[in-house]
């Protein structure tokens, strides 16, 4: 078992015991490429910082990442019925528990957060930083511009600003939250932009693998097509978004060799993303 | 207009516009009683601590109580369609941004006390104090009680545990947030407990305000006889609800009036709750 697994399957084991919290480890157990941590983990090592003054923060952003999957997947959003490979939430056990196992593992993040073995002003700048990038200024104005953009054809400018907000930001969060471990403080800008990179590129892919995989290898439903969104394949072409997604990709490798930091492994993983099959 | 109204405006003046935005603002800045910023503030007061210090926690109270009652209403919860006489959130709006406005607000409640000016080991143990009493073991257990206990008949002391811990939680975290910024940890599970008793006696005049005043008269409707849920008025009768809420009352300000603290306000304040007539 990978120590992150480890780590998510501890982070409730506190919790009195309630069909919400059944729900809540029902979604952030279900696997998962488990992405955001690895990022983090990564860019820790890179910097030298010993990873388990991470495995917090970890918790925190698949914490985030999950409960935004879990209400995107409700009836009155995407109205999804499986991910990764198994019912959603609210097909498991009813809406109003997923609404309140979302809300829970919103919370829970910055809880365990503030149980963090780091200095008191690294898990300030943490929190502030992830608050941030999954608020109204972040993952939640992705998904805000994500449902306005339903039936409505939307610009290829339009469609970067969502993803690099609602995929983008938290990838950010990963970065950053490695450099304030870091005491790096300089560089938070430059990891958000790679962040937010690396998200846009991250959902091209998705939407090329949507239309290249079935919905059974991807382990879930493609709810793009039904919702009658625009996708960048359906705005720019299969070709022109291998091309973008290309350069983007690019550009995340080469900003990060630029950085004074040992970034082989972190290098290395975010290949086995550029070469991702689902 | 009180403080707390303009601290709340000012809350969320620097957020990127969209409809999530509009949706927090209408529902965060909607009036209500502002009961958690209150008891906040006159605790401070009690202990002597300057209630500038306490704005950013008071302004993370309501959020937290505003994301509840956003989603507390929705159609897959209680469905209701009226609070603090207007429109609830999903209506104005469309469920989808109601669901998005309620995440937000949740996760905006940190990011404001990752910013306050006290602190960074007062900060951390107030983010740590509201995160659990708003999560899985605080408001939401509440939240998931209650939505079990529709349609069932449920004993006086499962009712008990619901309402201390869906109304209770929060009711303790503004006065344990307090004690905190007093520097005063000794007492920390003296106010939870206060707390506890105060949601609980809350919610006994609750019910009992809700079969004797009319929906119009309370600003909102009154989903428990629809949804069949049991009440103290329905488990105890309304004499006897009527006794263990003044019991309650009178052990809250008794508890009170034992710290040595210059409670007069607060006590003050309870005495207003105690004779509500909504």
């Amino acid at each position: 078992m990978k120590p992150i697994e480890m780590e998510l399957e501890k982070s409730l084991e506190n919790c009195e015991s309630s069909k919400v919290l059944e729900a809540m480890n029902y979604s952030l157990l279900a696997g998962g490429k488990r992405l955001r941590p690895l990022l983090l983990f990564e860019t820790c090592k890179a910097y030298g910082v010993d990873t388990n003054i991470a495995n917090p923060f970890a918790c925190a952003l698949e914490m985030i990442h999950t409960y935004s999957l879990i209400h995107d997947d409700l009836p009155a959003m995407d109205n999804d019925v499986l991910r990764r490979g198994r019912n959603t939430c609210h097909v498991e056990f009813d809406e109003a528990t997923a609404i309140l196992a979302g809300d829970a593992l919103n919370t829970e993040a910055f809880y365990v957060m503030s149980q963090a073995i780091c200095r008191d002003d690294q898990k300030i700048k943490c929190i502030e930083i992830l608050a941030n990038c999954a608020g109204v200024n972040g993952m939640i104005l992705g998904q805000a511009l994500d449902i306005e953009s339903e039936n409505k054809q939307i610009s290829w400018n339009e469609l970067e600003r969502l993803h690099r907000n609602k995929t983008g930001k938290l990838f950010a969060a990963a970065f950053m939250m490695a450099s304030v471990l870091a005491d790096d403080k300089v560089h938070l800008p430059f990891w958000q932009e790679i962040g937010e990179k690396l998200g846009l590129a991250f959902q091209i892919q998705d939407d090329i693998l949507d239309i290249t995989k079935t919905s059974e290898e991807l382990g879930k439903s493609n709810s793009d097509v039904e919702n009658h969104k625009s996708t960048s394949v359906t705005l720019l072409g299969i070709e022109e978004a291998n091309k973008i997604l290309a350069k983007h990709f690019d550009e995340v490798v080469g900003m990060i060799e630029s950085l004074e930091i040992n970034s082989t492994d972190l290098i290395q993983l975010l290949m086995s993303i550029r070469t991702r099959q689902m």
